[in-house]
């Protein structure tokens, strides 16, 4: 049985992991007879209502994502990477403000120290990545300098502020992925398009079938 | 087109919506080409920390269920039963404790005004309604006293405190579901299972398929 590592941002996509984006990932892994472990970091975000988009107060990053996963979930600290055989990013705005600070700062941004080391583990140990939705920015941003492929979908302002990180853009339609066979990354648009969730559904479906094809 | 009405408790299953529960059924009620709007009430629930477990503060039920939807949400008062074909209420221990107070009075519970009329409009006029995990138990203190048969899978205290209601419990496997054809209730039982995603995603799909027929 593969062992899968999950990492949320959150719970809500305008300040943490998008939910339909996770809770797709978790069906499509359990359908392929996967385990998985769910992990996010055990620090604070700035939450925005979800009706006004205003801000409001802080909540921790590791409670909140707790509540897509029902509490089946560890501190990021905790991730040991060598006893996975693959890795997922869910989307959502919490992958580019939680991990990372890619809303604020594009290509140049700094990632969380422990986000950047799994991944690394992974690439150099030729386990598979998948990325959904905005997830392949914080991917270029560890592995642009290999000149890994990977898709946002069709944005192509954020397309551009990838490529700055040396990573190779693909346009991807909605519902499709985009297969860096040599790094063994994958990447799903999602709600990078105003998608609908059966269609996000299908396309973190046919990525998944082919992560753990590859895992 | 088929116009469906489904209804939140907020975000997270220890004091809202069951998340996997309301994404299963978005994505399939998308996956038939039905067109939906969600609603909640705009009331305050007590959160709970969902690692913990313990109490936190209060939070509102519209705002929490906004993060599952991606803000495509309405206040439960603006809700016209006229204009919809069927009615779903995913489950959550929302349900029990900010759509009606059965997590403290079980069979003899009070129920929120606008969601008892918004029941009682579907069971009138002959439309569907869907519910998951513990929203039978909702459905049966609202209707019944006309002897809807329906489920909660197979927890015999939660099925007696239901059949003090006058509705009828049947038992119902993992992934399966119960129609009432007179009544036109369709329940199925989720996460009153110690289920998988994948497994509440099936039971959703294949109660929605039957729901969709009735509509």
């Amino acid at each position: 049985m593969k062992k899968i590592a999950v990492i949320l941002s959150g719970c809500g996509f305008m300040d943490g992991a998008e939910i339909t984006e996770a809770v797709s990932t978790f069906i499509s892994l359990d359908r392929r007879a996967c385990q998985y472990d769910t992990f996010a970091p055990d620090i604070n975000l700035n939450t925005v209502n979800h009706i006004s988009s205003e801000a409001e107060g802080q909540r921790n990053v590791l409670q909140e994502s707790a509540r897509i996963c029902r509490g089946r979930i560890s501190d990021l600290s905790h991730l040991d990477p060598e006893k996975y055989d693959g890795l997922v990013f869910p989307g959502g705005f919490g992958v580019a403000k939680n991990l990372c600070d890619w809303a604020d700062k594009g290509a140049l941004c700094s990632v969380n120290k422990k986000i950047e080391s799994v991944i690394q583990h992974f690439f150099d140990h030729s386990k598979p990545i998948l990325a959904i939705c905005i997830a392949p920015a914080l991917i270029a941003r560890v592995l642009g300098a290999h000149g890994v492929s990977l898709t946002i979908g069709n944005d192509s302002a954020t397309a551009q502020e990838i490529e700055k990180t040396g990573a190779v853009h693909e346009d991807c339609k909605e519902c499709d992925f985009v297969t860096d066979r040599g790094t063994k990354i994958i990447s799903t648009p999602a709600y990078m398009y105003d998608s609908s969730p059966h269609n996000v559904y299908l396309g973190i479906s046919r990525a998944v079938d082919e992560f753990v094809e590859m895992a």
